[in-house]
């Protein structure tokens, strides 16, 4: 019984999230879905990718914050200039499809390439429910221990890249990235990976290179052949 | 429609987690529910609990673990010699009374004081869920930064003690013990908090010193009249 009210509430997320993931096509829009545990660095990683970004020109970004409370990371976006909205889940472990869905017109999509999605700070539930993205990504970050991938294999086999945060950390913990980087590959073979600090910035940029040569295929994918139209009146 | 199947399962939960909480009282057990995040040091915490417990002599525990997959967990607390069950969820994202029900036999309660269960990684599902403990107990740690009380309350509000874990990582970050504490009290101004450092042994007396505390308290509360009873023959 649990377990048919369970699919049937996944079944009516999917629907809606192909619905946002045709939209998004429409607008040409990478849509990335953050997920990893509290504080594993979400926040402070997408602002300095942010940042990166703006500097480089290469796409134009956007973002949804969802938390089960406060604005905090939307205003923390905001204050960088990048439309920003926050959802509030007010206790719900995950973001799903409708609540995208709800606030995907908030920001002006048209002027975007590349969508930020970062979800409620919780390394089971998102892993699944589908938000229309085109990649859920997994951060872990280093203080989290590199027994992570063993333990929560499903968000690992569901992410298509995996970044590995606060590497500036290392040194004061026992992490094996050897570790680490053998179990995602037992978990996801095809993981693209990362290994970053975004406090020191050391790795961003390979992370930034990644984003923009997706947003760029992104582009020409869903490119619509160029159709002679009349010239308004 | 969807919050009502959600209701009935907390109500189902409920009414098993009172037959565990009978059950654990019958044994005078003080049953400690750990949550926090994944990587949050719940276990690296309970292993040198474990071990500061067996020096003192002044209570006997014993360990459920919940992880969504492996018995890592479970290893490192049997090597310590301390009777541990794991409960593996396949993708579950929190522990349910049901899960404790089925378990609990497996351990020696008669021969125990107290009970540690260790639940999945997860600052947000374990919140709902009464698993007949006598006080869930909410870990967070430095790394995970000191914004988490306000934007995780829930968990902050149903916990009975609150340990900050991972004090050593306190000078390679930003995190604030101030603002941490001042979020901790508006979340719950009843909350005892506890600062520590699993690695270097920082702080762990008081927090033990507790367990020790409420364990003698739980077996003056559940202590049955002295009945004279029959020699058996």
């Amino acid at each position: 019984m649990q377990v048919k009210v369970f699919q049937n509430v996944l079944d009516a997320n999917d629907r809606i999230a192909a619905m946002n993931r045709k939209r998004f096509a429409e607008h040409r829009l990478l849509v990335l879905n953050l997920i990893g545990s509290p504080g594993c660095g979400k926040t402070t990683l997408l602002e300095k990718t942010l940042l990166l970004l703006r500097q480089r020109k290469a796409a134009r970004p956007g973002v949804i914050e969802g938390d089960l409370e406060t604005s905090r990371d939307a205003e923390r976006i905001a204050r960088l200039g990048v439309p920003a909205v926050q959802i509030n889940t007010q206790g719900g472990c995950h973001l799903d499809a409708a609540m995208i869905q709800a606030v995907a017109d908030e920001l002006p999509l048209k002027e975007m390439d590349v969508l930020f999605i970062e979800n409620v700070g919780n390394l089971v539930c998102p892993a699944d429910y589908d938000l229309g993205e085109s990649r859920k990504v997994v951060l872990l970050s280093v203080p989290e221990g590199d027994d992570k991938p063993s333990k929560y294999p499903y968000i690992f086999r569901a992410a298509g890249a995996a970044v590995i945060t606060k590497m500036d950390l290392l040194p004061h913990t026992d992490f094996s990235l050897e570790a680490v980087r053998r179990d995602m590959r037992i978990a996801n073979p095809d993981l693209v990976t990362f290994t970053l600090s975004a406090r020191t910035g050391e790795g961003l940029e390979p992370w930034v290179e990644w984003i923009e040569k997706l947003a760029a295929e992104t582009r020409i994918a869903h490119r619509t052949p160029n159709i002679e139209r009349p010239a308004s009146k």
